[in-house]
């Protein structure tokens, strides 16, 4: 096995995206990362990078044989998960892209995400517990008085307290609006909140001594549906009369068995079981969803990078087993008695290998381009900008979302392929994997989720505004390929395909605003997997102009050779799939449309 | 759970397929199957049915949640699995299709393997036993003389004692020429052999008191390659002097952890450390390869069977749980104090269910297929005619060997994905079928092999007979599904994607001739999806015409109705498909074929 020498991302090709795809370094002309400079970014990467390989990565293994146990006095996390925690927040992962207001690096969430991927690569569910506890307390951060902050956001951010996001009801679901949770205002000013949630990764452990569990809940009389659900944390413990922390009757009662990332606990959560949970409102009464959904651009960038580093890893495994397992021999070899060749010399082999790397990077340069395009949003100077970028990150997202999620489970299987038979046993980790990435489909919105995001809201936003600015961001990235040299079939090629989307797109509208929102939607799936095919087509524009530019400057080498025949393989045999999806799209073909329950 | 109540197939779609697609009764025709009748056709496969749910479900979890131990004495199979052996025998799994001169049923496989379908749907471990059991023994019916048939197919026929086929070896993996396994002849008639094998399904198991490992191994001084490989039956006891069994020196020494089918033992076998294993050959020496491979296609069968069965039963949990969850409301239902509705009446639910519905069905007729054809292969009674079936069926297996596995395999992942965050946990069946899958891409020959197969040796057999064979069928089935008033679009859809595969075909072929076997097989991948999308969709037409010609006459209904409607899903979204794949093939796109180790 060649575990322990798993570089988990390729350093060269991080490098390349963050300097010549991104220039990341420019960044540092925003007044709000004017503190920083290339060198603060490439430190913190390189020290994450270090601390993946060296600490997270040797701890995946055992985290996974041993997942947490549910025992009368809670939940008992694997001793390494405890030991890596402080480590993590040590390392500043708490709080990387947070402000100096509150403690933070200030850093772009590209520099950060960069690291996340190394980090999220070693070890998902060790990085997890740390990064369910930024989330929750950014919510209180953003959306909470001084008492929330200085009460829970402090200890969160000091990593002395965990946190959780507490939105997944089981009878709820996806269907967030018809949650049941209630809470009862009192006159002390907390609510009392009483009702179960599910699913709850990093609930109940015994990494930190409390945890606040920023919860959605109804407050009793508020409207039906998503419009009276509000937000509130609520601690595990809260504090007591005497400033001693008490029991705050929510309790982790079931562990939920996932089949994979398992070193990260899962519970069910049941709340005022005793009539005795305090929770404290954070943002405005019945805007819970709308303080939650602003946080979640960050939460589904986080899951793109899960999705991205599960696949990077299987991948380098399987690069690694191709190069050094002797097989079988050439198809044009007829003499049985020459040596046997390593596996990576079989074309078929070569190819799975080839379809991994232009998934795994085209996964990687997605969520690097979703962080930055976050980045821009939020802190370009003039609102316009800002606003430019915003419409940009919101068709992102739901990609940046997906792509990694589903192609990378591709990737992942294909990881279980290169290695035959011994694939499909625990004695390599590659299936390990393969199990940790199937959860990147169905949490934080699944991918049916993600399609009606992308074209319910995201790609209709600003009356076609959004698509425009998509439409310019291609013709600029076109005009650069075509200045560097890049194969001209390909320019031709990403230009038509995108302007075939945009037609689908505006056909789709058009039913919208004849008010068949049924029709808009019927064919998201298609529609999301044609969006992103399109998007990851751009992204490896830019890297092969990026690769042409750097051969043609005499500076090239293995790794833009790779570059460019990695965009060769997606533009002849991806891009090509795109007419067809839109095609039904545009169609509305019917067939599972018109199909009754009772004829399946 | 529902997993009680799954039925495991659709019994109106078998019936249907058995009847009114393949006609099985018609089969009774031939002087083979003589004897039989549909009613006893329907009698096997109903009493197989049953047997599936009642005895066989029940002991699947179980068997999954413990799978066997290698302990000091051996290997401990799980008990249900030994409960279950002596049952499946007393059924008549051994030999249903075997001739009655050795005791068997002498049914069609069309028949033997609907029955298989649910038996594997059920619990494939337990039926694997049985399974590895038939096949080992009918390798020495075929290739057997009379000691051997005596003293070691007749026990194995009788279910007194297992068997295995051991050909894989650590070091050669799929390249069976390069195995190292050594026999060494002996004065008294026997070898003697020395070396290892592994994931030897069924090996060490403590169900029957003695094993039959069909072992590949090298006689000395053999030729290299495949054809210094000869077939050995070695026995775990062998008859000692007085008759009684005595150890034959072949210990099971290493315990195969696989991520699924776990109730099935697969175990690493160690020949000859003491120097005293005997082993008989079998069929003539240096042509142990050819044996095996003439059973390949049975082998290769039930492989197919595995895979079409594994998603069938998946497909009914998520059916069966869409029916029954209520989560969310219509995209259109803006009110959200209306009830939630059942998930199935989303349409991308339905979107997911069609599809694994199209999977699973299409999956279940190419194995039927191509275990009809193999009947007619077999048993027709001119040399001729039989001639003309083993053509088809050389190309049909293949596609048996993967659709279900590679296409199945999404479909059982379409059903975690139905089931969102709880397919993910151990606590529902879904996700052990997923695992149970990923097998069927691997073992009897991974799908790079299938490619290369039926590029390589099948579709250009016969100098071009193979594929006229082909064409011919394809052109019947169109024929009949004008007459029946099926969708005309549908006709000419199939009928320009046969031609242009045949066009394709005779591309490669040309390059096969000018001695280009690498060109020729370079996308052979693309090709064998291409090649198994326009064979599902010419079954997919034939089920279509059976459906239309029910509906027609006035005794169709929900069945047939689905059938349609599934027909046109596949028609709309999956035949489209394959002009881009063979566009593939006919280009030699070379981005993998170019693509160099150090550029990854």
């Amino acid at each position: 096995m060649s575990q322990s020498s798993n570089p988990l991302l390729n350093d060269a090709d991080m490098d390349f995206l963050l300097r010549e795809v991104f220039d990341v370094g420019a960044l540092t002309a925003l007044p709000h990362f004017a503190e920083h400079s290339p060198e603060t970014f490439d430190m913190y990467v390189s020290t994450a990078r270090r601390f993946a390989r060296e600490a997270l990565f040797p701890a995946y293994e055992p985290m996974d044989r041993a997942p947490p146990e549910l025992t009368p006095t809670g939940v008992q996390v694997h001793p390494l998960a405890k030991a890596l925690f402080p480590q993590l927040v040590e390392l500043g992962v708490l709080t990387a892209e947070r402000s100096e207001a509150v403690g933070g690096f200030q850093l772009p969430w590209t520099v950060t995400t960069a690291a996340n991927l190394y980090l999220m690569a070693a070890n998902l569910a060790a990085v997890g517990y740390v990064a369910l506890t930024s989330g929750a307390a950014h919510l209180i951060e953003v959306f909470g008085d001084d008492f929330l902050k200085r009460t829970f956001m402090a200890p969160m951010y000091a990593g002395e307290w965990g946190g959780t996001m507490a939105l997944t009801e089981p009878d709820a679901g996806s269907s967030l609006g018809d949650l049941r949770t209630t809470a009862t205002p009192t006159e002390a000013g907390h609510y009392l909140l009483r009702g179960s949630k599910i699913y709850i990764s990093g609930g109940g452990q015994d990494i930190t001594e409390n945890i606040v569990h920023l919860t959605l809940a109804r407050i009793d009389g508020a409207p039906a549906g998503v419009k009276g659900v509000s937000l509130f944390a609520v601690p595990a413990k809260r504090p007591g009369p005497e400033g001693a922390l008490v029991p705050n009757d929510v309790v982790a009662t079931q562990l939920i068995h996932k089949i994979g990332t398992r070193g990260l606990a899962s519970v069910g959560l049941t709340y005022g079981e005793a009539g005795d949970c305090h929770g404290w409102l954070v943002g405005p009464a019945n805007r819970g969803l709308a303080c939650m959904f602003q946080m979640m651009n960050e939460a589904r960038i986080l899951v793109g990078a899960e999705g991205a580093a599960t696949a990077a890893v299987a991948y380098q495994e399987a690069l690694a087993y191709a190069k050094e397992r002797p097989q079988g021999r050439p198809v044009s070899e007829r003499d049985p008695t020459t040596d046997p060749v390593p596996i990576i010399a079989h074309a078929d082999v070569r190819r799975m290998l080839l379809r991994q790397k232009a998934i795994v990077e085209g996964a990687v340069a997605v969520v690097l381009k979703t962080a930055h395009t976050a980045d821009l949003a939020q802190h370009s100077p003039d609102a316009d900008t800002r606003q430019r970028w915003d419409l940009l990150l919101g068709m992102l997202t739901p990609v940046c979302k997906t792509f990694p999620a589903e192609r990378g489970f591709e990737a992942n299987t294909l990881a279980i392929q290169v290695h035959g038979g011994y694939g499909y046993t625990s004695e390599y980790p590659v299936e390990s994997w393969w199990r940790d990435q199937k959860l990147n489909s169905i949490h934080e919105g699944t991918t049916g989720i993600q399609g009606l995001d992308l074209l319910g809201r995201k790609v209709l936003a600003g009356g076609g505004a959004a698509l425009r600015v998509l439409g310019d961001e291609i013709t600029a990235s076109v005009g650069r390929a075509q200045a560097a040299g890049v194969d001209p079939t390909w320019l031709q090629q990403l230009g038509d395909a995108a302007q075939r989307t945009a037609r689908t797109t505006q056909i789709l509208g058009a039913k919208a605003q004849s008010g068949d929102v049924a029709g808009l939607l019927l064919h998201s799936a298609d529609y999301l997997e044609a969006f992103s095919t399109v998007i990851i087509a751009w992204l490896w524009l830019d890297m092969a102009t990026a690769a042409q530019r750097a051969l043609s400057a005499g500076r090239g080498g293995d790794l833009h050779r790779g570059k460019l025949q990695a965009a060769r393989y997606y533009f002849a045999t991806e891009l090509p799939k795109v007419p067809h999806l839109l095609a039904l799209c545009e169609s509305g073909e019917p067939s599972y449309d018109d199909m009754q329950p009772a004829w399946f």
